[in-house]
This record gives structure tokens, sequence and C-alpha cells, in this order.
């Protein structure tokens, strides 16, 4: 599924549980840097290719922080500006998640090429406090904010620790 | 198969073909720093350690180039130290691979928590001219050398261009 309903209204973005032993092509595998504030978001390389036949990721300069996502298709499709921000659980979202949800650890994948406030049904990654958060567009825009760090492109819950019903759908709250 | 027969005597290196839409077990992705030469073997990250639940890699410091691998047993195992080298193609590999072989691009994974040239079966990462080659461990100790970049692990070919034959196993010339 690509959209979750939170009883408000028609969330457009896809959150997906990333699941243990989850089955990437090689070819199709993203690696982004994970930032865990405003600064290191701002400073994390911009763009990263991917270099030869073995998918070499080439960086515009020097990052420590890594991380390996399946070539989900929001993903995919970042070429400049992508970013990955992992937070210690869910209540950073603006929309409600089931407790379970919420207190797990999440990534949240942004795209710091797209940082205008412009579709209401967008989300962005914001500042907040000493950290981060994401926002609904319309709810930035009442605050007059223009701009925020990032599109948030997806979300991404940790693989359960049981995961033996990997077919299971009821992901979706 | 583990073992490639080079006519003279038994390679202990594994070689390995990258395939194309190769599946990983996303909990046994590895993400190694990649080298162009002796200075960056010195100065890449020696250790990453994997974080939380998504695998976060934290390098202890930053750097430009890095390549996913599978799990392979050999990088598996590997906590400190790992490294890879990108060479144009496969005349640096001390043994006769077949002409095809020979021209491709290879990956060379070594361990440079192991320097000291020790078993004599053994194949190290050395300095060679303005680059770096695989040398046997007797040809070191012929020469007086007694340590190396770091002991090979494994080599990693490319993916097929035409690869809809993944179970063949003639990559074993």
């Amino acid at each position: 599924g690509e959209k979750v309903d939170d009883g408000e209204k028609t969330v457009r973005v896809p959150v997906v549980r990333l699941k243990i032993g989850e089955v990437a092509e090689a070819s199709s595998v993203v690696v982004l840097p994970v930032c865990k504030d405003e600064r290191e978001v701002m400073e994390a390389p911009f763009e990263c290719r991917s270099e030869g036949g073995f998918g070499v990721v080439v960086a515009e300069k020097g990052w420590e922080r890594w991380v390996v996502l399946p070539g989900w298709e929001p993903v995919l499709g970042l070429r400049k500006g992508g970013v990955v921000v992992s937070f210690k659980d869910a209540k950073v979202l603006p929309w409600n998640a089931n407790r379970t949800y919420k207190e797990e650890p999440i990534l949240v994948v942004a795209d710091r090429s797209r940082r205008e406030v412009g579709a209401d049904d967008g989300f962005y990654l914001v500042p907040h406090g000493d950290g981060l958060k994401v926002e609904r567009g319309n709810a930035l825009k009442e605050l007059g904010v223009n701009e925020g760090l990032g599109t948030v492109l997806l979300v991404v819950r940790p693989p359960r620790e049981d995961d033996d019903d990997q077919l299971s759908d009821d992901d979706w709250d």
C-alpha cells in the first residue's frame, strides 16, 4: 500500500516497513546519508552518484553515517538532495499512528532539493526545538512558513523482530 | 564455488561474480569504503559499526566512496579494517585469469587488520608503482616483504550484462 488513512485525511507519504530478509536487486539499492539534526541535514552530501558496474556510491564529500535502503520507487527517483533522518520514535509525525507504531524508531527520507512548501497535502522536514520533525504543508502555510528542510518522500519502519508474516498487510493502521 | 584452480595451484581467494538482481538479506548487507590508491587505503575509515534496527552504518570518520556488497561469508566476518579497492581490470591479480575475466573491472576486498604476510598461500594487497596490486604471500616472502596493506579476502567480478543464466557455474575458468 502506498497511502495510509489517519482518520482525518489520506496521508500521501508512503509508510513502509522494512522487512528482514527483504530482497533488493543489487542494481536498485539506494545508499543515503543519515542525519540527526538540522546542521547535519544542511551539511550532508547533496549529491551521490553511482560509478561503474559495481554501483560504487561516490558522494560529493565525505560523510560518516549511511543507510542502505531497497530501491523503493520514491527513493529511486532521488538523484540529488536525498537525506535520511533517524528518529527514536514516530511521535515526530503529524498524523496519528497507533501506539506500537508511535513507539518504534523510524527513518524519514526527504528530498532537500524540494524545500519550498508547495502542495497543501505535502509533508516537510522542519526544525523543531533542538531537533527535527515532520509537518504538513498546510500547517506550515498557516504559520507563514514557506520553506522546510526538504519534502518528505517516505517513512521507513524497522523490521519486525518476529518477521514471520511478511506478506501481511496489517501494517496499515 | 569457493576456490579457483589457475593451473598452478589452488587459489584460496574466493572469486565471486556479483549477479544482477542478487538477493541480499537486508540484515546481511555489508557497506565498505572504496579506495583507489595506497594513500586512501591508509586513510579510509578503519571501523564501521552498524547502529539500530535499520542497520545504519556509522564510520569512525567521513568517507566519500562506498560500496554495498551482499553479506558473503568472508566479508560478513569483517568487523574492522575492511576496505575495497576498485581496479579497472584483473591484471593486478597474480594468477592467470582467462582473457575476458582479465579485462573485466574487479573489486578486491581486503582486511587491513591482517597486514603481516603469514601463510604462504595467502594473498595480499600491496603497493605497485603508483597503484596497487594483489600478490602471493610466498612471492612477498621471497622478496623479504613481511607486510602488505591487507590480506585479500575476496575478489568480486561485475554483474554480467546479459545475466540470464544466473545459476550457471561456468564463472570458474
